[in-house]
C-alpha cells in the first residue's frame, strides 16, 4: 500500500482554518485522519486518552521534547501541545492522509522537518482580506485595543510567511474554499499514486 | 496515449493573465501546447498560416459559427477570432496539454461545452484586489473616464464567474502564482492518468 499523504492547513488566526477543516472532513472519499496531539493539560469530562488527545505528565512531554519525538510544539496557558511524529507516521503507514490544521509558526517547523517527502501537501488559507481579517479578529470577543492591535500584529507577520506554502487558498466563502482545496487534496492523492 | 488536458486560464481583464501564461510555457515539463486560433484578420509581417494563427476569410469564419466548429468566438475590431474545437481535440489525441488562455465570456461557453470531461481544469486568475484591478486598468494608456468606467464595471461583472471554476488563483505575485498553477498542471497530469 502506498503511504499516505501528510496534509498541512495553515493561516494566520482568525482565517477560519477550523470551519474550513470540518468541512472538508465532511468529505470521507478523501481517507482523511486527524493527528492526535500530545497534552500536559488534564482530560475534561468525557475526553478519551489516544482518542481526544495524548493526555501525558509534564515529565514525560519534557523528555518527548528532549527526544525530538515531537513535530511541533507550544506552551498555551500553562500546558504543552504538541504533535507526536511517530502517530502521524504510524497513520501515513496505515494508508491514512494525515490532516494537520496548524498555527503558522508550528506549520514552519513540520515544513522544515519534511522539506524533503513528496508526501506533504502544503495549503495556506488566505483571508479575503486584511481588513476582513481585522474585522474577524475583533468580532471574536470584546478585548483590550492592545491586545487586538498584538493579534493584528501576529496575523500580518503570519501573512508574511504564505508564500512558503504550495498553495494559497482565499476563504472568501467557506464552501468555495473547502471544495478548492478537497479538490487539491483530492488531485494529490492521485498523482501520489503515480509518483515515485 | 492517455489523451491530454483541456486546460482553461481565465480571469477579468487587465488581471495578468497573459504574464501568467508565457510563465508557465517557460515550465516544459508540463507538455502543454497553444491553441492556436482561428481569424478573419490579415496576417501581418512574418505570421504564418497554421502557427500564429489559421487566417481564414469572413464567408469561412462565418460557415465555422454555422457549423459549430468553434469552441467560443469573438469579434474584435471588426475580426472574427475564435477557437477550432477540431484543433484543440487533434492536440488532446496526440497527448498535448492543451492551454487555452480566455476572456471570461469565451471560457464560460467553453466551460459549457466541456461540462462532462474530466480532462478539464479551469483555473481563475484574481486580481489582489478590485482596487488593485481599477490601478491596472487605469494604467494601461490614458483613455476617459467613461471607458475606464465601463472596463471596471465589466471586470467586476467578470469576477462574479469565478466561483464557476475549479481552482481560483490569487495573482498577488507573477512568480508565485505561475508556480501555484504549474503545480496544480502537474497534479491534474498525473491524476489524470489513474482517473477513468
Amino acid at each position: 500500500m502506498k503511504k499516505g499523504l501528510l496534509i498541512l492547513l495553515s493561516g494566520p488566526s482568525g482565517v477560519g482554518k477550523g470551519t474550513v477543516r470540518k468541512q472538508i472532513f465532511k468529505n470521507t472519499d478523501l481517507n482523511l485522519a486527524y493527528s492526535i496531539s500530545m497534552t500536559t493539560r488534564k482530560p475534561r469530562e468525557g475526553e478519551v486518552d489516544g482518542q481526544d488527545y495524548f493526555f501525558v505528565s509534564e515529565e514525560r512531554f519534557e523528555e518527548a521534547i528532549k527526544n525530538e519525538e515531537l513535530l511541533e510544539y507550544a506552551r498555551f496557558v500553562g500546558n504543552y501541545y504538541g504533535t507526536p511524529k511517530a502517530y502521524v507516521e504510524k497513520l501515513r503507514e496505515e494508508g491514512k492522509n494525515v490532516f494537520l490544521e496548524i498555527e503558522v509558526e508550528g506549520a514552519k517547523k513540520v515544513l522544515e522537518e519534511y522539506k524533503e517527502d513528496k508526501g506533504v501537501l502544503s495549503i495556506f488559507l488566505l483571508p479575503p482580506s486584511l481588513r476582513e481579517l481585522e474585522k474577524r479578529i475583533r468580532g471574536r470577543r470584546s478585548e483590550p485595543e492592545e491586545i487586538i492591535q498584538e493579534r493584528l500584529g501576529k496575523a500580518k507577520r503570519e501573512m508574511g510567511l504564505k508564500k512558503n506554502y504550495q498553495f494559497n487558498v482565499l476563504n472568501d466563502n467557506i464552501n468555495r474554499s473547502s471544495q478548492e482545496i478537497a479538490r487539491i487534496i483530492d488531485l494529490k492523492i492521485k498523482a501520489n499514486k503515480v509518483e515515485d
